[in-house]
């Protein structure tokens, strides 16, 4: 059985890897901070016992700081919530899982788990983690025994490429994902690999949550039904792909190759995302929002003004890189990597000369349909 | 919060591995098979809804062949329960806990998972592992959450070498064990360790089992209350030391090291390991036996004859340096690894010459007390 599209994050913690490049992703966690307190306090609430064992799931984990900074969140969570219940105290213990693909670092994050001992104290609850190694678009847990599930920066990764786009290589020329030169037919086959996916996901889900329980996603997506909007991912992987293109031109990768290549990825619309959660009729919507993110990681001001082009243009490489690497060196080996992300950073900084960009992204708070 | 003693087996799945070099631990798991089945049978009746979740532990896992050998073997004893109880049949999920240290490989056991999916086909129960990276004489799971708890070639360890030892380093010159020269107040620290380690594993268990649960715990012991019989893990640790100690007249390391050294460690007699189990009130014993497993782990044979000592010699190097690796090169560096080894299987060979050798390993299965 097949796990997946082979998408993993870089490994370790290295120069390039990515739970040294993944400020991006924690932003995204403390963006999201005040929704998870509010979904962990209504799973508390929910809990029936005065003795009672809370379990959390981290879907697409990846290794690094974000994997525990997620862990301590919900303990904060837990905390204030026991704080507050004074009078009807409950001996909740948290059951961790940190999901993701085999091919993850989990060794990284075992090792780093006494980090998080640090965070004794009065009224934190026992808790345990535990590393859950599947893809999220398969079983991962008995019926009825997950109280909450959240997923943040993965969603938007595909269970693979669709099929007619891997087996007849020449359709999306010179793209990597949808570009403007993409045929809708493409276009359609990134679509309908989403709402495949999408609906497994919420299926799955749904089997495995208790009554009453909850799913906290956050991932990239679009502003609106445009597909190319500046500062979507759209626009970023064709970049990505003018910089593969510009080493074909060098005679460095040959062309076929380039037009093999596609992302397993789709980013939706908020629109798009509500239709297919309410025609499952598996999760009432408590919450959907869009935020944006400025595409350089390290870039935490507000308005539109880029100030270095050039060190925008190297923080965006890295980024991607950390996420990107594995796939690119899987489908055109290593000799190229340091290149091609030498070019793309440079080409970042070009194309943030024309505006700054910001990836929208969605927020959605579901609960369990009764 | 220290998580134990350094103890882990070597990584990954080349020629020094314990994934490479762990046939004596799967001789183990064989000779346990029946216990085993009969262990899962009775928790699997014990489950008490047509619908249910049965939820299994490995401590002390480690990474190779072994670690998804037990996951098979639980997952063909639930199927053979299936099969028994046609006219009511249950929807029993079975989710596995995989625990070791956190310096254990998990990486290498979570990307070898796929090898199971071969398990399929009719009754094969749905089945999700997790891995579980902590020490397990720490609180691992919330309370009565687990119906199974199984432990082979692993609970000899001790959670830390005795204070008193790492303190005051010369109190067992020349030994790194319980050896001949061993003064009786040393063997007494070594004892009071496993006593004190062995009862709090009772207790955490106990509180994490539900009721009815039960436990299989394989593990080196003694076939009685000396020290220091033919074939028991006291003399192989002196032909360690004494492997160290010739590098120590060569030169190669200094005598002082030698001494500081101690394994945490701890072989127990079955009458030592009934008393503390009695005494704690925590657990029925359904099963106690003491079984022989011969040093060379490729010699398969029931006699008392070694045809190749040289051979065998290598075999048990082989065997001890996966094991011991990772804690010899903590305390005494890489450089010597090699030739240690090289040492210590002619050691080893020389040993086998006086009469064949055979580790005595103890099984136990034990019921959580009502």
């Amino acid at each position: 059985m097949e796990e997946a599209s082979g998408v993993r994050m870089v490994t370790g913690n290295g120069e390039n890897s990515y739970a040294a490049n993944s400020r991006l992703q924690e932003k995204a966690i403390l963006e999201t901070r005040p929704v998870l307190r509010k979904a962990i306090e209504e799973v508390y609430t929910s809990l029936s016992a005065r003795r009672s064992t809370m379990v959390v799931a981290d879907l697409g984990c990846s290794s690094g700081p974000n994997t525990l900074g997620f862990v301590s969140e919900v303990i904060g969570a837990v905390r204030s919530c026991t704080r507050k219940s004074e009078e009807e105290r409950r001996a909740v213990e948290v059951q961790f899982f940190l999901n993701d693909l085999p091919g993850n670092d989990f060794n990284l994050v075992f090792r780093s788990l006494e980090q998080l001992e640090n965070l004794g104290g009065k009224d934190t609850p026992p808790y345990y983690v535990a590393g859950l190694p599947r893809s999220y678009y398969r079983k991962l847990f008995p019926s009825r025994s997950v109280h909450f599930f959240h997923s943040s920066y993965s969603l938007m990764w595909r269970s693979k490429v669709p099929e007619e786009l891997s087996s007849c290589t020449h359709l999306n020329e010179g793209n990597i994902y949808i570009g403007k030169t993409t045929p809708p037919m493409v276009i359609k086959l990134f679509q309908e690999q989403f709402k495949k996916d999408f609906e497994l996901f919420l299926t799955l889900r749904f089997k495995e949550l208790v009554s009453g329980g909850r799913m906290l996603l956050t991932f990239l997506g679009r502003k609106n039904e445009e597909m190319m909007t500046h500062g979507e991912v759209g626009t970023l992987y064709e970049l990505v792909a003018e910089s593969l293109l510009s080493l074909v031109l060098k005679g460095r990768v040959e062309k076929e190759k380039l037009d093999s290549f596609n992302v397993p990825y789709y980013t939706p619309s908020v629109k798009e995302v509500r239709e297919l959660i309410n025609k499952s009729r598996l999760f009432d919507i408590e919450h959907a929002r869009l935020f944006e993110s400025n595409w350089d990681p390290q870039d935490d001001s507000d308005g539109d003004v880029v100030l270095d082009y050039a060190g925008s243009g190297a923080n965006v490489a890295n980024c991607i890189r950390a996420v990107m690497e594995p796939l690119i060196v899987d489908h055109f080996g290593e000799d190229i990597i340091d290149d091609l992300f030498v070019v793309f950073a440079s080409i970042v900084a070009k194309h943030l000369e024309k505006a700054k960009a910001k990836y929208p992204i969605i927020v959605l708070s579901l609960k369990k349909a009764t």
